[in-house]
Formats: structure tokens, sequence, C-alpha cells
């Protein structure tokens, strides 16, 4: 089969070729979550998409091009995801549930989300954190820290909170708790809490914490 | 100088030995909290201090040793500082902004310890995870959510938290607020607000975020 799909390179890819290339991004994109960057081989990815090493060299060339596709294809649609629907006249008591429900349904979809952000993009020595940070949409962030400010401008929210990071707060509850929670709930003896449950704690602590 | 030291080893160490050695450990901390602990040399952590790398081994043996030290005598005395004045019989409203002034008082001092614990303990590649976690005290963490389940359970606290998870969003809002202030404050074309105005925010959202 990788011989079959080398001697095509150059035509435009059958289905076939397009399904072997999103199971190879899909495998290197958990092994990053799961491993780290730095933790995984090539030949990790391609085993755990069931193909040979060359098929992952044929479609991504090397490892620029490969943490590339990751960051492109898989970690901003997350991005899109949250994102895409803030406008610049939002009202925080809308967009923020809104945007906190987005997040949710989000990591729902794609599981590995927060353990990448964590990983690799949050703290200096993350390895996609130079791809990443560039690209993010900053200024739908600035319109959504906006809009706590007009809230507290109006005197309807909580004049205590800086808005610019209230944003940032209701983003590092939702992915640290997604990418801690098991091991945490371990070390405490307990079942980690139901999605439904974490949903609920993290919405109310920062709705609550917004309002008057 | 090293050769002195090294001559006088097996003797109980004067001071002169132990300021040397405190300023190896303090180097040593802030490299692993700013490069990480992969990308820090024994070269690196001696420069930093002023002493040769023949002074770093004398003193700390080995990688491992070093830290073993760092943990035991730098992070963990962060933990002490936060968690030895919880009690079993605490009281929410009072016990947690209690330990999240502690926190900030603790980052005051060693303002190291949010980059070390984002970038080494929390997330799953961190290279001094494996040495912190087994010695956290998470009794002291249950006894701080049994608080709030108790404040909770006398109809005077939101029921909408997970009194458990509440204690992991206000450890986690301070170390990754802290952690990431500066390099997210210019992302958003401003200054980095000032402790105070990050210790009102926090403790805001989540005090209010506590209460009914």
């Amino acid at each position: 089969m990788p011989k079959r799909l080398v001697a095509t390179s150059g035509r435009p890819p059958n289905r076939k070729q397009r399904e072997a290339r999103e199971l190879l991004l899909n495998a290197a994109t958990e092994l990053f979550a799961s491993h780290g960057v730095a933790g995984t081989t090539f030949v990790m990815i391609a085993k755990r998409a069931g193909f040979t090493p060359a098929m992952l060299h044929y479609y991504f060339k090397n490892r620029d091009r490969l943490l590339d596709a990751v960051v492109e294809e898989r970690f901003m649609r997350f991005v899109s995801h949250i994102w895409d629907p803030v406008r610049e006249d939002a009202e925080a008591l809308v967009a923020v549930p809104e945007f906190l429900a987005r997040m949710f349904d989000g990591i729902a979809k794609m599981p590995w989300v927060p353990a990448l952000w964590l990983r690799e993009i949050v703290n200096e020595g993350g390895l996609l954190r130079a791809r990443v940070l560039p690209i993010l949409p900053w200024e739908k962030a600035k319109w959504l820290g906006g809009a706590i400010a007009r809230g507290q401008k109006s005197g309807t929210l909580n004049p205590d909170l800086d808005p610019q990071l209230s944003v940032t707060s209701a983003i590092c509850l939702v992915m640290l708790h997604a990418a801690t929670i098991k091991p945490w709930a371990k070390r405490f003896d307990r079942e980690p809490p139901e999605t439904k449950a974490l949903r609920r704690h993290i919405t109310s602590l920062i709705l609550k914490g917004m309002r008057l």
C-alpha cells in the first residue's frame, strides 16, 4: 500500500490518501498530547495509525511540516470553534456562558486539546508555543474582555475583576481542570467528576464571580 | 576556593560552605523555572551562581540529588507556607481567602514558583512531577474541600460548585495567571496588571463564586 501511494505523488490525492493522511494526523495529535512532542517519534505515530513510518514521511516530509499540520489542521480547528462566533458588540452575560459552552463542546469532540495546550502551548518550554501564539485570535479575546468592561461600566458586573484577565481565567480553568481531572481525582480517592458536574462547577464559578 | 572546600569534606559545613550551597540551589531553582529542567546544564547553574561546575558537583553529587534538593528545600518550602496553617475544622469563608493570601505572599517571596509548577509539575511531562506529587499534603487539600462542602450543606455556599475542585480552581487560577501574566499582557498591548490588581481579581472571582 505505501508503494502505490508514493507512486501517485504529484497527482491530486484520492479519497484513500486523504483518509490515510487524516489518520496519521490524528495519531500524531493524540500522541503529542499524551507523550509530548519531544517524546513522540515517527515510528510511534505510524504504528498507532497502522501505517509505516515511510507513509508518514510521504505525507508530511519532515517533523516541522508535521507540527505545522497538527497546529493548523487540528489545534486551530478547536480555536476557531470557540472564538469564531465572538462579536465585537458582545454582551458579557450572554457571550461568556456561550464561550464556555463551546469550550466544553470542543473538548468533548477533541479530548486531546487540554493536555496539548498545557504541555506544548501555555508553558514557555512548549514546543508548539511559537507556532500557536502568533495565530491566536487575540482581537476576539479583546472583544470578550471589552464586553466585560462595558458590563462593569454600566454597573451590572463585578467591578473588582480585571476584564481582560477574566477571559484568561475562564480559559485556564476549563483547560487545567480538563487536563488534570483524572490524575487529581485519583489523589483524592474519588471518581473523576462527570463532564456535566465539571461544566456546572466552572460555569457557576465564572458567572457568579462576574456578577455583582 | 573549591579546593579548600573539597578538603573539608566530611567535617560539618561551615557558614561559607552553607552559603555557597544555598546560592547554587537558588541558581538551579531559578534556571529550572525559566529554562526548564531539561534545558539547564550544570555549567549554566554554576555560572549563574558565580561558582565552578566542580563546586556544584561537590555539593550535589549528581543531577538526581540536585533535583531532590530543589524539590525538598525550595519547592516544598512554598508548599509548606501555603498548606501548613490549614486545619481540619477550617471555615471556608475564612480559610479560602487566607489560603489565597498565602499563595500570593509565597509567590512574592519565591517568584520562580508559578513557572516551575506550570513547566515541571502540573503537566504530565514535567520532570519534577514524580518527585513532587507523592509528597504534596493531599490531606490538607481534602480538609479545605471539606470546609467548602460543610458550607454548602449548611446552606451558606454556592451548591453548584464541586467542593474539592474549588481548591484546584483556586490554585490553578493563581499559578497560571502568575506564570503567564507578562507574555499575555504583551499580546494585549498593555502593561501586566500590578500584583495588587491580580490579587483582587482572583480573590474576588473565587469568593464571589463560592458565595450563594
